[in-house]
């Protein structure tokens, strides 16, 4: 395939051509019929960018992709640069002729590239990828949605539409995250393997009707003239096909963002019961791991996965779980093979980051949950830097602050007791979590960069961790749901993930008091709700990690 | 004089005349020459916009000074208004002439008035005032300054001036913050009560020529074409004076903002000193009040100056000293006078915010501190606030953070503790502070708002408070240099300020083991440092407040 992309710069007199890991919808997991560059060059990461040259091709990814890329790479026609080392834009001639797909660009970025690169060419690159997909939108998903009753959403789509209406200074609006049309429409569909969506394009006038597209854009040329669009996740393609068709187009974030961010009460429900459900699963899988002498990574997470299924509202994974034993578990994405497959014994951590999407009669809902055991017998090292993680989650838990706090605000409470010890971890502590949407969701998140106003209803992750590189790695990763304090004036958070902390990696003398309590009740409350609902032995395995919480107080 | 003004309205035919409480410098402390609302108004306080109109006027505010506007403005003449409540230009109709004075106001200011108002007028308001004062420049300071020897400022001009124009890319900088031009030029003068510095604007032309003027530009026009400006804090007249005379002009931040923030080895050696000095006076101050049964806010405050006045390189208070009892120490920026002098007895708390400027052979720097101390027998709600402000201050005075971390990200570790009680105070955790310079100096800050990365060097404040209206303020503040840790990978605070902490304001149950042990630790510093200075009971008495936190350990 890579020959046939070098006959394509030699029939377009192209120089270079850049390609992006992306669909047209810039999907967080790109669909089997859109993985371009693994197809090119092996690579199967999510982060990368190749500039495509005749001589030599340049490739892009972050750091914790270098090594794998060096792996699975040519390097004999790839030269592999860190991002935030090189800059992607450093290595192309100001001269040159770059070429570019409108349909895998954003706008915001495609109008970056103009400025710098006079002579780019926006040239469409199905035809090399012909052999794998008859063209960029193979797979015709149109008709593979299902609809959400307002039992499991808890707003119709006609009051969703009419706040989203409400504020909009255009004739119409045109939405290109599949998750928010989902969203907006109370429909999912099973287009990707871990998000419950169907890939459309969306355009709703003023008037409430609502047309949704793909590859053809529709004909609304008599009833509106402006559209407002989101630059950033919009393609250029797209951009362009409006343009041509003469609409005015306005440039805004788009509102349904920030709109499905906050859940309503029958999305916290879900949330609620969506964590019930997933919280026993993992409890199930911890116990069953305490028992395995001879397991691995792979079927470790093959293993968890048939708890989650137990659960007749279980749909599917909300992404690829991360197993990873000890240096494994220090690679923050880190997706086991047949080759980096690791038996779990020995002295080290075991890490595994899972999450499940759930659909029942009544409810819906998504979770992410991270737990770290000890294998063997852990170093007093690992202790001490479990510990400190623990109590940065503790702290983020604990918090309470008034309305108009962001996640940035809150982030260093997560890291204060590792950066004590010079410590830290290279990822944010918290994003936002969709309702049986996206495990990954803006607007809101705690990290250095998270200035959304946090408010009442968003869930978020709490996932400090900690990674010796080649030795082990440390992450505890529980969701929040944003609610209001008891004399409501300030605003605090609701752990929904319910599963057992690893007591044997905690040193309970670097512990206060605070940390200790909220230990000793997390556990009692996870007792408590699974009372019953767990075989002899499990439930006494769990009575005894929450009898060692109380002990410790 | 307020005739004056509304003659003036007339003769200019204005509707409206806007006039904030500032000089052409926007200095922080105005000159008792342009204090033009307190002769218009009456009203004594620092933060004041009013919009005077022929019938109505419109006096603007923040929430600290609405009490005191109300009790000292005449009601028929002035509505009050709430910054964070009104904005400052919905009370003006769109179609109103508006007169605004180009001196007074920031090119930035003028700029976005002239879009919100086509009609407006800039006049020059001196005549108006010409009976208090002969015009806005009347006092001629370019006589009074004086210079610093290199063995206090540890840099010398020309090389600060050389670092200045590596980067310059205009023909001439102007530089319109006196507190910039006297760090350049390694001068300081005596034009304002408390930063000692001389009035002055300068232009530093590209090959090392500066020219300081005031109210006449001088002429450069063939030897200069372009010139870099601060629209930020440039005043409108000057600023279109150099565009009459044909320069280009070019907008960006006053690089000597971020220059001079980080403190060279002299600077921090000439901090501690200072901090030495002022901490023996401050210990002295709260032996000498512990002794008192009869003393009133004024009195304390003029007795604290006589201490400060004992070192022989005492060079004046850095700001006027803020000294509240009971209900006083509630008021953030409270100025004791006759009127509301209260007599320092009972059973409530005393808080003293103050600070001094120092220059001596081989050092010079400035102090801010604030003390808050039990007079008779504080509540036990007194003491648990107490202690929350304490553990706020003390995780700011440990925390270790890894290099690129801004102000923004460490806030919220002064104000966790309060938050969780569902307390807060409302102004930022610390400001810079400058060498033998402002008491308030940018561009670094810890606080919601404070983006600026910390680097070592640089000198904070670290003053979390609370304050309980009509009853009682804490507020417990210390200067903190940033250095490099131990082992050289993160940064860290070294607290400069030097006096005990009241132990009995303090529930030791609250506090953790490293909280006490920085609590001891610091007391124990201080004992070091000013054994030998003090006299027997005064030592006695710091010896007794030291081995109490020494016991609770």
């Amino acid at each position: 395939m890579l020959a046939r992309l070098k006959q394509f710069l030699k029939d377009q007199k192209l120089d270079f051509l850049l390609l992006p890991n992306s669909d047209q919808f810039f999907s967080e997991y790109l669909p089997e019929n859109e993985k371009r560059i693994e197809w090119l060059t092996g690579f199967t990461g999510s982060n990368a960018t190749v500039i495509f040259g005749q001589e030599k091709s340049y490739f892009f990814t972050d750091g914790r992709y270098i090594l794998q890329a060096k792996n699975q790479l040519d390097l004999n026609e790839f030269e592999i640069f860190n991002l935030a080392e090189t800059p992607l834009l450093s290595k192309i001639p100001t001269g040159a002729k770059l070429g570019v797909d409108p349909a895998l660009t954003s706008v915001t970025f495609a109008k970056n590239l103009q400025k710098k690169f006079p002579l780019i060419e926006f040239v469409e690159t199905a035809e090399i990828f012909s052999s794998k997909q008859k063209h960029l939108a193979a797979t015709n998903s149109a008709k593979s949605y299902f609809s959400l009753s307002d039992k499991v959403t808890g707003t119709d789509s006609e009051t969703k539409i009419a706040q989203l209406l409400q504020d909009l200074g255009t004739d119409a609006i045109l939405i290109t995250k599949p998750e928010n049309i989902c969203w907006l429409l109370n429909i999912r569909g099973r287009d990707l393997e871990f998000t419950p969506i169907f890939l459309t394009y969306a355009i709703l006038t003023k008037n409430g009707e609502i047309t949704l597209f793909r590859d053809q854009i529709p004909d609304l040329k008599n009833k509106i003239k402006s559209i407002q669009i989101d630059e950033s996740s919009t393609n250029y393609w797209l951009h362009r096909q409006l343009e041509k068709s003469g609409f005015e187009l306005v440039n805004k974030n788009d509102p349904i963002d920030l709109l499905k961010s906050p859940k309503n009460p029958t999305e916290i429900f879900g949330a609620i019961k969506a964590h019930e459900e997933d919280g026993l699963a993992v409890t199930k899988f911890l116990f069953w791991l305490s028992q395995q002498s001879e397991s691995d990574e792979i079927s470790a997470a093959k293993k968890l996965l048939e708890f989650r299924q137990e659960s007749p509202n279980f749909f599917s994974e909300s992404f690829a779980a991360i197993s990873g034993f000890a240096s494994n578990g220090a690679i923050i994405h880190y997706h086991s093979t047949n080759e980096t497959n690791k038996k779990i014994s020995g002295d080290s951590l075991y890490l595994i980051d899972s999450g499940g999407q759930y659909l029942g009669e009544d409810f819906c809902g998504t979770t992410d949950i991270t737990r770290t055991v000890a294998i063997g017998n852990p170093s007093a090292e690992m202790i001490e830097n479990f510990t400190r993680v623990l109590k940065g989650h503790i702290a983020i838990a604990r918090a309470k602050f008034p309305r108009g706090t962001s996640g940035a605000q809150l982030d260093i409470l997560a890291r204060e007791h590792l950066w004590r010890a010079e410590l830290n971890y290279d990822h944010g502590t918290g994003h936002g979590v969709g309702s049986f949407l996206s495990v990954h969701e803006g607007p809101c998140a705690i990290s250095k960069r998270g200035h959304q106003e946090l408010l009442c209803g968003m869930i978020l992750s709490n996932e400090p961790g900690f990674y010796k590189d080649g030795e082990y790695g440390i992450r505890i990763e529980n969701l929040l749901l944003i609610e209001e304090s008891e004399q409501k004036n300030f605003i605090q958070f609701r752990t929904l993930t319910l599963a057992p902390i690893d007591p044997k990696l905690i040193d309970f003398k670097m512990l206060t008091y605070p940390e200790k309590k909220w230990l000793a009740s997390y556990h009692n409350e996870i007792l408590q709700k699974f009372s019953g609902r767990l075989d002899g032995k499990n439930f006494d395995w769990l009575s005894a990690i929450a009898k060692t919480f109380l002990e410790k107080l």
